[in-house]
């Protein structure tokens, strides 16, 4: 068991601890919840300020020219270095929803033989829920969803993408991404990363695994702010080779030629649908301008050890932890499973432990090393043990207070 | 020919001119591209510096509770009165462009016979690239693209859906509404409008004229920022018979329920794909919220009178105005054809007069009589007249600036 003195310690020479003053955290509460919505950094109003006081409202549509329009570019060159891409292999823009849907669109036309996507049971509603929607929208293409344990039987000459979420959203397991990937390959299929909860919690190689596409959120550990825009990631070698069904003009290779036919624009530009959302934009810029110098061996390691000082709270406690140890394969965070989790999570809430309740038994706790302490996250786990030792989440009258999903 | 004395006198019985002071225009700008990007609200960077640092910073993760979730129902609310819709038939989110393709593709699969889509050339590119899109997404549908005048008989047994921009983008012709719904509908089809420069420009009554779906862009009349998040309309007699194929999880019936498989949740929540860009509609509700108690008739003859101002002055100073002289006729620009449109806008946003160049050869000016006065209109007539008489325009060192888009 790790003890106060030692998480204090561990503190006093943490190569991080300077990042927790570039967020605004309010007094009183321990946010466990940063794998769901990642803080305000303090940068990020002043950004917000700019934007509309200078270039929204002094510049006007001028700023156009002045920094908006390459900003899904200039941004996603700032996330290629946190998933192993290069700077022209993502682009900022849309929800992780909408990318997924133009990407699985676009690897279900690579081959007209191979109709199949295939993905796990379980994965995050939205990307199941989405690969119906794209498949609806490709003739002879079909979802093929099974367990995990039979994904690999799943891969045959039928399968044209093998779509999944690197980190699991629910239980913090994590894809080995090179095994996988080579999988898919060696079964002739593209393979599609959802990157959600693993950008900036876990290191990612997508270049080094040889990953044809991926996307994922920028809400979590890039704290882009609620809602953030997502990012698209196509490998060099397929960038000429895929477009994107929702050909919108700021995907045209000329957009303000004002052609009445569609012409994908080159690279990943043609990605893009609509005109980008600036403000949101300028927020993501921000939490992203963070990444900038940052040790991301030492995020990795703090990473692990604040998960190992909850996984030894929750063992005292004799919780159930549905977490892999290794911390090679899980992410960062930690998930509990107990009939009670809703109850559990409001309790802790209550005691000023925001963390959060995944339907029907799941309490999930996230470790954003930019700015947890190691004597906080043993601070919560005291609170955890308390919780489960007073029994309060045995009272009916907790079922009644409604859940902060 | 309105004199400066007569516009002075208008606009001190302008019952719109105390809006002026609820934006932040620069000093010595007279912007007339309204109709590109809106200018900035007062109420807006206080609105997202709240969200930032109350909802954001402060509540963080609970903020989903207390007014992020049901944003895009909301300001669909805000919006539905503007074009003549029931609150209930319109959400806000994702893009002008995506929003097309949701509609789109759901119109092409109402019936299985009506293949096409029919639409005009010229549209703006963004509705006919994004018909390509779609089209290319359901089986033996193509997009047919006519000139204007053979619209009417394009439309057959064969018309899934008419897709019209209201008010065109470019030489500000305005549809009507009633009429074509109507030619729509007699063929059989269904009807769908893009609102993009109609919406808070000109009187606009969806269900009056019967439409079934329209999609539009907040960024311009309604003043809701770069970028900010468009909205879509679903006449509520089809609200259950179709539905998006951009099935993502915030439409789904249940979505905290985390089923693998898609249920399109009632009403106009299926719209929805990703998680909303809550800073952008931030942004966008503070400008909505300018539309409260609005006097809209004042609003429509003040833009008329506004865009006559101008058209005098091009007429004096012999340029062709492309746009139709009929209020009823035409959106809230004006649009004149010049061989060296692009040098005459350089020459004005020199002089302070932000207007745009739309490619080959249109100057275009907007009127926005929510911030603009008569006088200044007025002026920057008399600025139009002036650059037009000294030549500069023929001298090719302005072709060598760079475009303000």
């Amino acid at each position: 068991m790790t003890t106060l003195e030692q998480a204090r310690t561990r503190d006093a020479a943490d190569p991080l601890a300077a990042y927790r003053d570039r967020f605004a955290l309010p007094k009183g509460v321990i946010y466990l919840d940063g794998n769901s919505l990642g803080p305000l950094p303090r940068a990020t109003p002043a950004a917000l300020a700019d934007t509309a006081a200078r270039a929204w409202g002094d510049r006007l549509i001028r700023s156009w020219n002045e920094g908006w329009i390459d900003a899904p570019q200039r941004l996603g060159g700032k996330i290629a270095p946190l998933i192993g891409a290069a700077p022209d292999e993502v682009i900022v823009g849309d929800s992780t929803s909408a990318n997924l849907f133009k990407t699985l669109v676009a690897a279900l036309r690579v081959s007209p033989t191979r109709r199949t996507v295939v993905s796990e049971a379980g994965n995050f509603p939205t990307d199941l829920h989405i690969a119906e929607g794209a498949v609806a929208c490709v003739p002879g293409a079909r979802l093929r969803i099974v367990a995990r344990a039979d994904l690999a039987a799943a891969l045959d000459d039928e399968t044209a993408v093998l779509m999944l979420t690197h980190v699991h959203y629910k239980t913090a397991d994590r894809f080995d991404m090179a095994h996988w990937t080579r999988a898919a390959h060696d079964a002739g299929a593209l393979m599609l990363w959802d990157l959600s909860h693993s950008v900036g919690a876990v290191p990612v190689d997508l270049g080094g695994a040889g990953a044809d596409l991926a996307v994922g959120c920028t809400y979590k550990y890039l704290n882009g702010g609620p809602g953030a825009p997502a990012f698209l990631y196509v490998a060099k070698r397929w960038q000429e080779r895929l477009a994107s069904p929702l050909s919108g003009w700021m995907g045209h290779a000329a957009p303000f030629a004002f052609e009445d036919g569609y012409r994908p624009a080159p690279g990943m530009t043609r990605w893009l649908a609509g005109t980008p959302p600036i403000l949101a934009m300028t927020a993501l810029e921000a939490g992203l301008d963070l990444w900038a110098d940052l040790d991301r061996n030492a995020l990795w390691a703090k990473s692990a050890a604040l998960w190992t000082i909850m996984a030894e709270a929750g063992a005292a406690a004799g919780l159930e932890c549905v977490t892999a140890s290794d911390p090679a394969k899980r992410g960062s965070h930690i998930s509990f499973r107990h009939a009670h989790a809703y109850e559990l999570t409001q309790a802790l809430i209550a005691r000023g432990v925001i963390g959060d309740f995944r339907a029907p038994d799941i309490l999930r706790l996230g470790f954003t090393p930019l700015y947890l302490s190691h004597a906080e996250v043993w601070r919560a786990g005291e609170l955890l043990k308390t919780v489960i030792a007073d029994e309060s989440w045995r009272d009916p009258a907790y079922a009644e207070r409604l859940a902060v999903t």
